[in-house]
């Protein structure tokens, strides 16, 4: 059983996830979602399959108002514009002051130095967890990806990293978690990873530990992505099944299927 | 039959639908929308599948020229934005001017005050339907839902309300039908909401009677909505089972599973 | 077998577009899309699913960037406005000074004279191929569509045609291929074309022969099209299949369904 007690540990995160996944589904957080264009409906319909409540504005005038009753945000800067930017600012305000959690994906931050440059800034509006592949990382903590790095990025900027790719990694700068759940197909339907951080903000918004939300979140996607893929003949059912899967997904599922080191 | 002389009836619902469907099939109005990111490619498809074309522009620079051939326009207003209003408010004196249906779909009211203050204002330029919820409804009146206050509603601003949730109702200020079509998955797809609005629309381009359109726009939505439930494991085959059912749904089965009253 | 020391001819294109197939997924080139926001999930999808690597910013701070490391782009005048004009001159003067191929999909122009005489501006840009259909056609060159308008089409700006319809017609001054897969289901998807020139597009970036690049976009488009109908019942599967198969396709399927003459 876990206990209130003591940190939890790697090997306890499929349990962990499960009362999670649980608890999501009975308080039902608001996640308010900046995010690009192409990712706003799959992402809702991520949130909605797992038992949240999406929003979506981007517009300043109201950005606010929304972040102020959400229970998370998520900063995604893919399709990133000055409107966008500007209500990134505007909510992340209000959850920092709230003490609410808020975390960053910084889609693409190695093709646009732009982005990279405001990537960084919002780093030191201190994001819960950072989602990110290997290309982004490398982009932003301007260094290869190895454990000493990761460790190191998640003291600097007190956050969570959660690197994705064949297999995640979760790191803060004490514990470290690997899950090789998922399937190489999940690559192939765009708006995956941004939707996988959608779900993180849904398992910040119910648990306090950043490092065991984030990679509950992380394991939730990848045991769903697993299960839909099984069933898929291609991108475009996996795109349909992973929502079914994980609108089914029970914790006894989760466990069982978890591939977690 | 129904009879042109005289007011159609709640019990003739279902029977004025399934002629409204055929009309849309023949006539494939063209049906303007001003509407949230998130639901944008959903609502395309549905109007697609129920026989109507879409349009989407929010352009100021040329949503009047859409709004000039267009034979319904809605007005949705999640992801509301100043381009947003702008474009809405353009469109919406072509609508008038030329005596052509608009409808409001007031989306998150209840979450933001300034949304809520625009969709005050829009009232006042008669949309001939309001679809909202009842959160929605009750940031909007001011007052709770009940039978003598959207009675009020609809009298005051001379507009039929269509009310969703677990059962629909539409009233204008002198009838009532309630539809029991639909099922619990349904709102774990996002922008089902906003879909059924647009269907709405493409009613009401062939419907005089806007009471009988926004009926009929709902039980559409619902009928096809609870058939693609049966044949769906969750929210992702429900989002695209619906576009085939309503693609396929003829009159007789419209009227076959109708739950009217 | 395809010889490199002559032009291709119209019966090779099914032969053609076989060894383009392979070669975007050898080489995965990057289409950038500027693009309306119906279509961008949908484009996203089906290059990931042809095996190419989208990006689909149009903030005119970055789209620069994206423009410098991407293979080809795309601009689709849907969703028409100031930023994406702005985005698509920056990204479309990038693209040229590198030499690199851009095409054009006039969405709609017949619907709005301002996005007419923009995507007039924009054909003095010399797109290597405008996709259009004969409603746009005809709005864009102020003509009806005939062999000799478009092929005086495609000398004047000095592009290629593709012409969608019933049939596809490919155009460039000297040659025609007349391409007749698809499937009437198509039309019923919101940004089926849209999303059909963004395969256009991953053809030109792996096929300096933009007639024939253009040919075989729309007949990869066509057969899978084709193939993905049969197992749809409506247009929902439809847009989930064509997906699936699209991933799944490979070059000698493509060459025995290909209608081509």
């Amino acid at each position: 059983m876990l206990s209130p007690d003591r940190p939890i540990t790697s090997k306890e995160i499929p349990m962990a996830a499960a009362a999670i996944l649980e608890r999501i589904r009975v308080r039902t957080p608001r996640i308010h979602c900046i995010t690009n264009a192409v990712a706003q409906n799959f992402s809702a319909n991520m949130l909605l399959a797992v038992g949240a409540i999406p929003s979506m504005t981007i517009a300043p005038e109201e950005v606010g108002q929304f972040a102020l009753s959400a229970d998370a945000l998520l900063v995604n800067l893919g399709t990133f514009d000055a409107e966008r930017r500007k209500a990134a600012d505007i909510a992340i305000d209000v959850m920092v002051k709230q003490n609410k959690p808020w975390l960053l994906d910084p889609v693409f931050v190695e093709r646009s130095p732009p982005r990279t440059a405001y990537a960084q800034l919002l780093l030191e509006k201190h994001p819960r967890a950072v989602r990110l592949n290997r290309a982004e990382f490398t982009a932003l903590a301007g260094t290869d990806v190895e454990g000493a790095t990761l460790s190191r990025f998640s003291a600097l900027h007190n956050t969570i990293v959660g690197l994705t790719g064949e297999a995640d990694i979760v790191m803060d700068y004490g514990r470290l978690v690997c899950i090789t759940n998922g399937d190489p197909l999940m690559v192939r339907v765009t708006a995956m990873g941004c939707a996988g951080s959608c779900i993180i903000g849904a398992c910040l918004a119910v648990e306090k530990d950043a490092w065991v939300a984030t990679a509950a979140g992380l394991l939730i996607l990848g045991v769903a992505g697993q299960l839909a893929a099984k069933q898929s003949q291609g991108p475009g059912s996996l795109a349909v099944n992973i929502l079914d899967v994980l609108h089914n997904l029970d914790g006894t599922a989760l466990i069982e299927h978890a591939r977690v080191v």
